[in-house]
């Protein structure tokens, strides 16, 4: 069975993955791009902005796995863009530029339906009005027998995990506190007793939190 | 100038310090000793049990530290005993039995005063209707030039922090998610600006970073 995958997901020291305060201009509002440091100097980053340059140490180590085998992506509304309510135009193609990374099939979760918008590279978002299983099956479907990621934001993974659908949490802890925002963890007690949870700090100062199925004995 | 020091002050993923419902027989509620299962292998707690077994490696470099150059200790009432309101009686003298770890004077931080009361070993815990600037006016005079400890609650430490009284500040968070219970960083906002951060993960899984006052330049 393909699994569902989380990765590159960072948080606050009190929880937060994105600030308030979201627009066009401030996609994490007042978190601005701390949580996303560490990620910046990767070679996953850099190869997104085409650039050659990136780093190959412990946080690309981490960073490259976000990619491989995945064959479909779900994400919220939140993260396609920052509109709510019914889209005034469909001239929104995400903040990702005519070729976005994602080079699969994404699913993007809202009320607000629209028709699908093929992208450059490989890229297609899809449009769906779906509950967390209904939208996996659809992404499972399209994924053709490999893994789901689910991009985010914050309340989408949450959503996810509440219904125990993530195999593979990867969670990158920030040493700040952001003091607002929209939480990972709300909702979520006990969340660790249903995983195998690893860390390791890097030099960048973040830790890296790897939550695994456990092994069925 | 003496400093003011926190030390092995473990917090869950989603920021608590403390779990919900605490008595008599659960100190930190239902977070249970999830929080500080570090820490019990380590020689300095051990030799609080006096036992000599206990372990030197890395989560040990970090808990001895808590004594070095302490002078005296601040408290929150809800560190020294569940009691609420109104001392019904006078003999709770605290979870530590007769030769508490501290070996200083400790100043607990609560409306309701009552006699000082003298352990064995040089612990005596003084009652104080203070704030926390007093409390530490109080502290300093009694640590005789040497350092003063925050021992906690979550909700004394944050009194502290917001107050910008602290120098050092060691946070261990731990991988879990506790759900409910009280935050260390709740209206701590941009509290990372303040301080040099540094992190190291541990085998036990838990994440230590230190909070230190940047060096004037």
């Amino acid at each position: 069975m393909s699994k569902v995958r989380v990765h590159n997901f960072s948080v606050s020291l009190d929880g937060y993955a994105t600030g308030e305060g979201l627009t066009f201009d401030a996609p994490f509002g007042h978190a601005g791009s701390r949580l996303h440091q560490w990620f910046f100097g990767t070679s996953t980053f850099r190869a997104m902005q085409g650039a050659p340059d990136g780093s190959a140490g412990v946080d690309e180590a981490f960073a490259g796995r976000w990619g491989e085998g995945i064959g479909a992506e779900i994400m919220g509304r939140g993260k396609f863009g920052p509109q709510q309510g019914p889209w005034e135009d469909e001239e929104w193609r995400g903040w990702w530029g005519e070729n976005p990374p994602f080079h699969t099939p994404v699913f993007v979760l809202t009320h607000h339906l629209r028709p699908s918008v093929t992208m450059e590279g490989g890229t297609t978002f899809h449009f769906v009005d779906a509950s967390p299983r209904e939208a996996l099956e659809l992404a499972r479907e399209a994924a053709g027998g490999l893994d789901v990621r689910i991009g985010g934001g914050p309340t989408t993974v949450r959503e996810f995990l509440v219904e125990d659908l993530v195999d593979h949490l990867h969670v990158v802890v920030v040493p700040i506190v952001l003091g607002r925002g929209v939480s990972l963890w709300e909702g979520l007690e006990g969340l660790d007793e249903r995983f195998d949870v690893e860390s390791v700090t890097t030099p960048s100062g973040v830790t890296h939190l790897t939550f695994t199925r456990p092994k069925q004995s």
